[in-house]
């Protein structure tokens, strides 16, 4: 890769070359699933007389901030056989994957807000009510929405067994790809099964956050980059736990800010999490350590079908007092920790090893 | 494969022993559906507390006519290199493609009966109720239908790909298959984008019915299969078309039963295509050929949000009397007849050849 040799993490001139690289990789791994899509997919839409998706399809899939490829091309580089255009390629395939999942769930959750703007479902609503289409538009959005992540899903792979690894990354990469592919669909279910009128149990959140969003996110990138790359099980090893840590510190983060996120920065309206009632790591942290009258107030809004804004700011009130977003906090940076200590006795290349910690701050201090 | 050297289709010892192999086939299609989702992928739901969609799941995909399979089967046994368990299983995994169709479409157009039994989503709808969970059963099941959907689609790939055919063979099949896949979703949005409101045009529904259903039903299993046994040129340009053929006459067959067919055989109420004022074969011919009094009911029929019984009745008489249902026989006559004339000329194994023309005969005067 082409950051310089190991620096301390604190290092001003490492954190640099660092975003100098990040912001590389980024725009390379956009620009694939640009050219992929483009040149590749998008003529299969043709007999759909589907233009709008087409270009739709396009921007969406390349709009990310690309952290699943990222963390599956710093896999690869774990094994110390260099920079590979292939290699990026493979892991520029994670963006379709998240594609995927991202309208899919937008649709389960009714979500009208992502990325900073209208949900792919309504979008493709709002299409079809343009083109003045017999029947429902939102039912037409859901379910062309539907069948684009399909497209997505279909596609992810294609442009990871097209990327140009060679054979034996791939058969490699396999079984890790249907597990991973499993596993979100797995999580997506037990999310759906959870009770949404009850306040959920903190060790069941965690587990689902684990296997559904810091698995995914995260752990199982960095796996598949690394079995490419075939690593040995040392290294295996280590990009497990360091990802499994750097997971759940991404999981809270995310469910902090799907309490207290400033939506003109996450793209989603504020306090989203409360109003859908959803199981998350901070509600559950604030049913355990609340005063029972707060408690109690909780779980009475939690009954509530629709929470309104004075529903809202209690909930942030109940879960700031209690000290569930401080305790949040702490458990973050008790993973970050985790993960320097890891990084710091583990033998990679320096240059990766701080690539791969400066990743994990990104994931654990950010704003969206 | 089992077959006896070649007798004329119209002989009687042929047929037994046709029928005799498709039996065994089917029953070998299912346990290795079976097999594969019982001992390798139900595992993967236990995080989720799932049981009962598990069994669920099995049922489902183990539960149709094999038809994919079986077509898939007969390409690789046109490559003349014989029968083989692990391309049986490769077929097989067509049976996985197609419940992950059937259960979304079922989502999409909220059909309530398949395979004579509830449709999945409401199996899913009633087993939340079952259990007492919050929120919409009816919006559960869906969501949840959407996920068993997207598990069968990976599994269904992960079936193939460790079918035990060779790298090569796999190699070939790619390619073919990721068409598929997207012709199947595009096709799916191109229905999606059908006016409701509007009797289709001829024209536009045959070229749906040949991309969504033929190709996916007949011609792209049997290439599939085909590519690979290795085929060459000669033999894939005829399964082409063959497959061309009688996908088509599956189609004009599964639109006259969308009609006419008798609920208690089919698995589906009668009439559902007019109820949901479906862009059918059927419906384009009567368009076309119906007196103009006749064929303004039938316009004034389809801008109706909802047809009762009467309707349908209508929809069924203007059908019959313009000569739209014996059109649409003769049109699926005229496919038969070609293919007969196409496997007649072509250098099969006799066998495979006769199999092929019975299997057509099976698709078109299919009952359900």
């Amino acid at each position: 890769m082409a950051l310089r040799p190991h620096e301390p993490a604190a290092g001003g001139g490492g954190s640099a070359r660092f975003a100098d690289w990040l912001a590389r990789t980024q725009d390379s791994v956009r620009d694939h699933v640009d050219e992929f899509v483009r040149v590749r997919c998008t003529a299969e839409l043709d007999p759909a007389g589907f233009s709008v998706p087409a270009q739709l399809m396009i921007d969406f899939a390349s709009g990310g901030k690309c952290v699943r490829s990222v963390f599956a091309y710093l896999g690869w580089l774990c094994g110390g056989v260099g920079e590979s255009e292939s290699a990026l390629r493979a892991a520029a395939s994670a963006e379709l994957l998240h594609a995927f999942a991202l309208v899919q769930d937008d649709v389960m959750d009714q979500s009208a807000v992502r990325r900073g703007r209208q949900a792919v479902h309504l979008r493709l609503a709002a299409w079809h009510a343009d083109q003045g289409l017999s029947g429902s538009s939102a039912r037409f959005g859901e379910s062309a929405a539907i069948l684009v992540a399909d497209l997505y899903l279909v596609w992810a792979e294609r442009m990871l067994r097209e990327s140009g690894v060679t054979a034996a990354a791939l058969d490699r990469a396999w079984p890790r790809y249907d597990s991973m592919r499993s596993e979100l669909a797995v999580g997506q279910l037990a999310d759906l099964c959870n009770d949404a009128n009850r306040v959920p149990a903190l060790g069941a959140v965690m587990d689902i956050a684990r296997r559904k969003s810091g698995n995914y996110t995260v752990r199982r990138p960095l796996e598949l980059g690394a079995a490419m790359a075939d690593c040995d099980e040392t290294v295996m090893g280590l990009l497990g736990e360091y990802g499994e840590a750097i997971g759940e510190a991404f999981q809270l983060r995310d469910d902090l800010l799907g309490v207290f996120g400033d939506s003109s920065i996450t793209g989603k309206t504020t306090g989203d999490d409360v109003r859908e009632r959803k199981a998350t790591t901070v509600i559950a942290l604030a049913d355990q350590l609340a005063e029972p009258s707060d408690r109690a107030r909780l779980r009475d809004l939690w009954t509530h079908e629709v929470i309104d804004e004075r529903g809202v700011a209690l909930a942030q009130a109940v879960i700031t007092d209690c000290g569930a977003r401080q305790r949040a906090e702490q458990m973050i940076g008790d993973r970050l920790e985790h993960a320097r200590r890891l990084l710091a006795a583990a033998e990679l290349e320096p240059s990766v090893a701080d690539a791969l910690y400066r990743m994990a701050l990104l994931c654990t201090h950010r704003t969206h």
